[in-house]
């Protein structure tokens, strides 16, 4: 194998498959970038099995060939050559040889066979969304995945295409976020991807505009984006019927500005952190929000106006459910919507009705 | 006690003070901020023994007094309060309220009593220095202090005036780090502080003429930067005789371009990590030189136009104690002044004559 290539070109691509190659595989090839040549362009492959990210990147091919390389090692090397055309050679005994200007390594490469082959795709049933759009969706759903791994299917997020809507749910059993935009496709289908995929998957979307197809089999899931594709198998099993969780009716409407009350919660929560409760009271009155809390530490009372529809409530959180949700949200106004002290209580935006989360309240004693 | 101030004055005084709170101690009166009120000024204490910081703050002040109150829990209530005017009331049972706006803290505080008394200075010895040129000699010798307690006194640095010269000194056993700096006093006199305190001091210091002035005692160290005064202990005992050390002659001279031989050496030191040996072998050459290292992990070489004035030379180093060195210096040329593979190399600018790096080579088998 002989190619020619950019640093930056090849460092980047170095970059996007090392977000699949989690170095706790015990398998040492799975620690290495799957490097192969294609016509004028060569393909790196990044893979922990779960997850695969590969990528093309344009080189000049002098000799075809493949092999794998330690991602670590290689990477910090293309990292500190020269801002300069790269020359990449195999030879005998293993070796790999990096010429950059008057830099050459020598490094030993493991051979190509022994790297895990990618499920095949057929790139038949795409649907498309902006790469920008995603990337959000992700994001506004992610922190609310289980961390444990009692019930594995909470670990990943929902993706569920319905009357040209594609919704991502995600619950740990304290909370659940919805986040939905509409799209053109007539499919009803759903999957649930694990989130550690979607977390690097929203690393490499970008800001923009383009798109990126998505294809479903029974098993897997595959992100194309441009030159990089990404393929992580699906999590078995059924998601939980999330539609019968969210309440559709409510006593009480608190409108408030997002900030502000984000704010007070945040100062609410610092001497709440003892022992880790995060308890936070709220006294809704009318055109008032009183949030209270108490440790040993000490206490604190925060007041925001608000506009209250309804009767004055009072009501116990774990602050940190609340900071997640409206750290994540965008618009300057939210609403929550509450019935009892302890019926779920749901956080929107005011107006872009694009989002729904759930908050459990606490139960304290004497409710 | 009771005064009003405003949260960014407030802020930076405790970001200050907090330099000096490690934590650590088991004394939890160490673990808070001392405050005292002066006049219309407060003086805002944090101390771990060893290291004081105190700094002062204008305020309306109401009702004078002093408390000491938790470092951590008070900097991160007043972080997040909104930028306004903050008053402070002590009332019964140790309770301090804190107020901003609409939002009321009330915590517990501790006696301040029982926080120990700084030093008595009396700053009659003083000498000035800029404080943008203190901190960069800091950071330009304090790499080089011991990391191990073995020998206490090589955790600090020498601080010497001599011949109207300030010379900061550290040295490892491995290494040292010489940097000097012309002052207009007549003293002699030298006093070996903590790395752990110039390393605080230096973050502190701002990249600015104005002036810090020095007073030292047989015991302890004043820096005083107008509102603020550092105090720290010295280390007990003689430090090592460093001129002693460093050779006055050399056999041949390399000049470099400072960045090219980094970078250079930092390629080759990526496969010498193995074993954390960072072994990198140097073959001096008329014009050129050659960067070696090899370990199981492959082998890289390097080349670098040089001007050598004397004959060839090998030698090994440890990559690591020659890229401090030239990651801190700031000339485009530097020159390595060597006599033998088994003597001293020193490193030194080419044109400003401020600063002395020694690093001892690495024997190897053969030589």
């Amino acid at each position: 194998m002989k190619f020619r290539c950019e640093k930056n070109v090849l460092q980047e691509g170095i970059s996007i498959v090392q977000k699949a190659i989690t170095g706790k595989s015990t398998l040492p090839v799975l620690q290495g970038i799957y490097i192969k040549t294609l016509g004028n362009e060569i393909i790196l492959t990044g893979s922990d099995i779960d997850l695969s990210i590969e990528t093309k990147l344009s080189a000049q091919v002098i000799e075809h060939g493949s092999l794998v390389v330690d991602s670590r090692l290689f990477g910090e090397i293309i990292k500190k050559l020269p801002n300069d055309t790269i020359e990449i050679t195999t030879s005998e005994n293993n070796s790999l040889e990096i010429i950059c200007q008057r830099s050459v390594f020598n490094l030993n490469h493991m051979s190509a066979d022994d790297f895990p082959n990618l499920p095949q795709i057929n790139e038949n049933m795409i649907f498309s969304v902006s790469q920008k759009i995603l990337k959000n969706m992700i994001k506004s759903t992610i922190f609310a995945i289980a961390q444990d791994e009692t019930r594995p299917i909470l670990t990943g997020i929902l993706f569920e295409i319905k009357e040209k809507k594609l919704n991502l749910v995600a619950l740990d059993g304290y909370r659940l976020a919805l986040k939905n935009e509409n799209v053109d496709n007539d499919n009803n289908l759903n999957a649930v991807i694990p989130g550690k995929t979607l977390s690097e998957v929203a690393k490499i979307l970008v800001e923009e505009d383009e798109t990126v197809n998505i294809t479903f089999t029974p098993n897997h899931i595959l992100f194309s984006l441009g030159k990089t594709k990404i393929i992580s198998r699906l999590l078995e099993g059924e998601f939980i019927k999330y539609n019968s969780i969210i309440p559709e009716e409510y006593k009480l409407k608190i409108t408030a500005k997002r900030t502000s009350l984000l704010e007070c919660i945040e100062r609410a929560s610092l001497v709440a952190k003892e022992g880790n409760t995060n308890l936070i009271k709220f006294e809704i009155e009318e055109d008032n929000l009183v949030i209270t809390s108490n440790s040993q530490l000490g206490k604190v009372r925060e007041e925001l106006n608000i506009i209250l529809q309804g009767q004055p409530l009072q009501i116990a959180f774990n602050s940190k459910y609340l900071i997640d949700v409206l750290k994540i949200m965008e618009e300057d106004e939210i609403v929550m919507q509450l019935t009892s002290s302890v019926s779920p209580c749901i956080v929107k935006n005011k107006d872009n009705d694009n989002c729904t989360y759930l908050i459990l309240p606490v139960r304290l004693l004497g409710n």
